[in-house]
């Protein structure tokens, strides 16, 4: 298992109900894939939209995401944490 | 207060120390500007950091990074979280 950080763009006007829903979409569909979606943040300005997980890989994040009718545009590994 | 997220490019081949200092660099100056930076996460072949504050304003957190010598690329305000 391995952290990663995703990113989302084009999000702009995102409200705090829809970026629940969104979430709780993850993790409805998260088990199949060993995905742990944990934090997620958004600027609803600039349209971003950040998510935390730990995951088998980053192919694992994304289908995950796919599923729950977002893709993410990045996902990237974050081996260092602090 | 707000939650702001910052993003950090081209810092590919970031290591474990290079970050930990980094950060310790933040939080070291953070007082001043009333700025409390909380996490930070790091892609090493993507070159990207994320680091995750708690701030007066997205100005007072470039300013602590700028004088630890590390200005960010982005600075976002997320007022949504889960």
């Amino acid at each position: 298992m391995a952290k990663f950080m995703d990113v989302h763009h084009g999000m702009a006007g995102i409200t705090e109900d829809q970026l629940r829903m969104a979430h709780q979409a993850d993790l409805d569909l998260q088990g199949p894939e060993g995905v742990r979606f944990e934090q997620a943040w958004a600027d609803p300005e600039a349209g971003v939209v950040y998510c935390l997980s730990e995951a088998p890989s980053k192919e694992a994040v994304q289908r995950v995401h796919e599923r729950a009718g977002h893709p993410a545009d990045e996902v990237h590994p974050v081996p260092l944490t602090i």
